[in-house]
């Protein structure tokens, strides 16, 4: 039997070589405890949650917070989002928004202790105003009520007066309107700076934007490192696959375990109020049936969302459907949104998996863990699967006990070959 | 009399200091013939025209071709855009139109010459089919015609399902349809990238991204030079103002002249298709009598445009109303742009002026020339544009004698205070 760390070989076969850059970039290797593939919202909080468990760690990303983090609204939303047959998912999400208080907090203080001059991250906990806009629209929302109470989460129904009461921007002729205390938002971009400027700042940690991850280096069965798009080597003694719609195919080229990730397309909008008019709740419902919400920051920004196709092209954009359809429901839930200026359509791909539930843990590779599959919900889960990791490295935090029966529903190995 | 080589003195009031940067950039002078203020599409336009006419040239903008130039579609439309009650701007837009031929033609030979692997700038004379949907828009479109009788211009009315055989994605349910043979397009961008590899390979032009113009500088009532934002001094014999939105602020600093420049912003649109199906001509028309058109590229991408609006933020973004108002109509006259990728949104400020023409020529203060004011024309009017200043660098190009009584209209001192 070869010794592990004389002889690294390929988990894949070798690949073909990669056309050289103009100018090659050094290709320095790195060691360290922990290697994050990928720094998403999701890679970046599990570096976080390494240097926490006291590990030194290593996060590979060009262009870190580039991807699905950066389009996503940040609904913290289990009870609006409560669907029939999807329980194991609406429990995930319970579980991980009720670790959101605590994590936004414990991040703003490591960012401001590592310098960041931002007071908060967008926490905010206004509630949500869900609405309908025709009967069918109502149905619906009759149904989601009912189901509140199958699965004791809370919800209101109030009229559409006592709605417009509370948000006065609401459009004249809505169908039905529930009032939802528990369902929050986070600002995604906010919490990605915070999370950049502790790793940053830590020196225990490294974030390389030198070049992606192309392959998984294993030895005797292990995964001990991964080699990056400039040929440079980097080895840990736990590796940790969080790269969104990569992730699946960096793991199938193992042929060693399966992680069934692929890119569904999501638009979101951003508008501004042209005198600091916005809304103080989130605002969701349905419109013809489709799903839609608008969000607003503290800085009166809002932020509407979300279309949810099959990619339709390479580079994850969206359709002119989709976005057409965002803005026609926007303008019926809040007519006032015409005079906000456009700012931004963001379009990107996120993981989805064919059951819907992510994949957070271990992959059936010994030293590979995943973190990835969020799908639409990568925002709310962010504080669950970083403690799901913590548990791996060694250092379980506080409350993680409780919840390894709601994680079962994450495993990767579900899917194994 | 102080001699004006010695003495500078600024054309302003002295302004205050401005903040320092963090890293002060090295406040390096320079002196040229012609100084541009202003690198977008007229700005790079006019620079090419001084290194034509044998001139060193220092072209100031520390981001060039971001501006309007970046959201324009690039309809080269006299015909189709032929309004009553504006003949002035119709005869400027058919002389310069008739110039774009040869002024590509020329440029891609140039830009070649300078290295570019790109074989055209997009200039294409597939013509044009105009639209109307509902029966106002057909009323409309009889009196666009009738102005084309009255102006000397051809257009050719044929029934919409003539049109639908020269177009097939055209809509079911059209009122009207006009076909123009001599409206074409150009791809403003790619005009601009071959500009652009012109003045930077020419030794004799500099494109100086350091710092925005701040001040005009003058001696003895005539310019003489311009101050950076990092407080550099240019100095140069003749200053041409092209600074599009910009333009009017640095002029009334000088308390001198004036240029009525106010940004009216524009939203365009790219898609791309799915499968490259695309549209074979570009399609106009007007929707509710809004107008709207559909400008396809050679590579397949679809370009939407355009709004229209006094500017709603200092940010120069347009309106929701109007995004909306621009997808609707769009899928309106063809309805198949809903399968296609929704690419980007493109917002920027267009310099208008009070009476919709633009500011080409002397302002009255020597050394001191002004090409802006283009509002919804800069790239039909650009090789106009560059004419003109050529005439006044002192090199007449072909065919300038013909063109002073067009110019006229434009001439930048029916503003004089």
């Amino acid at each position: 039997m070869r010794a592990p760390t004389t002889q690294p070989s390929t988990l894949a076969p070798v690949p073909r070589p990669r056309p050289q850059p103009t100018r090659p970039a050094p290709a320095r290797a790195s060691t360290s405890d922990v290697l994050v593939v990928g720094a998403g919202l999701i890679g970046a909080a599990a570096s976080w949650q390494a240097l926490r468990a006291g590990l030194s760690v290593t996060c590979l990303d060009p262009t870190p917070g580039a991807g699905a983090s950066f389009a996503a609204a940040g609904v913290l939303a289990p009870v609006t989002e409560a669907t029939l047959g999807f329980e194991s998912l609406t429990a995930l999400r319970v579980a991980s928004a009720a670790l959101w208080p605590a994590f936004a907090a414990d991040l703003v203080a490591a960012a401001q202790a590592a310098g960041s001059p931002e007071r908060d991250v967008g926490f905010a906990t206004h509630g949500t105003l869900a609405v309908g806009y025709d009967a069918s629209d109502a149905d619906q929302m009759d149904r989601l009520h009912a189901q509140h109470g199958l699965l004791g989460l809370h919800s209101e129904p109030i009229s559409v007066s006592q709605a417009r009461e509370r948000e006065p921007s609401l459009a004249p002729h809505l169908s039905c309107a529930l009032w939802v205390e528990g369902d929050h938002q986070v600002d995604p971009r906010a919490v990605h700076r915070a999370l950049q400027t502790v790793l940053t700042t830590d020196p225990r940690s490294t974030l390389l934007r030198s070049g992606a991850a192309t392959l998984l280096l294993g030895a005797d069965g292990r995964a001990i490192g991964v080699v990056d798009a400039h040929g440079a080597v980097h080895h840990a003694g736990i590796i940790v696959l969080a790269a969104g719609t990569a992730s699946g195919r960096l793991m199938a080229a193992t042929g060693r375990a399966r992680l069934p990730v692929q890119s569904i397309t999501g638009q979101t909008l951003r508008l501004r109020p042209p005198c600091g008019v916005t809304l103080g709740h989130v605002v969701r419902g349905t419109v013809h049936r489709r799903p839609i919400y608008l969000v607003p920051r503290a800085d009166g920004e809002i932020v509407v969302g979300a279309t949810s196709e099959g990619a339709t092209t390479a580079a994850d954009l969206g359709t002119t459907r989709g976005m057409f359809a965002l803005l026609h429901d926007a303008r019926r839930l809040v007519p006032s949104i015409d005079e906000q200026a456009f700012v931004e359509v963001t379009s990107r791909g996120r993981p989805g998996t064919p059951d819907n539930l992510p994949l957070i843990g271990e992959t059936g590779v010994p030293g590979l863990l995943a973190a990835t599959g969020h799908s639409r919900n990568g925002i709310v889960l962010t504080p669950l699967t970083a403690l799901a990791l913590g548990v791996l490295f060694g250092d379980p935090p506080r409350g993680a006990a409780g919840l390894s029966q709601v994680l079962a529903h994450a495993d990767p190995r579900r899917f194994a070959l």
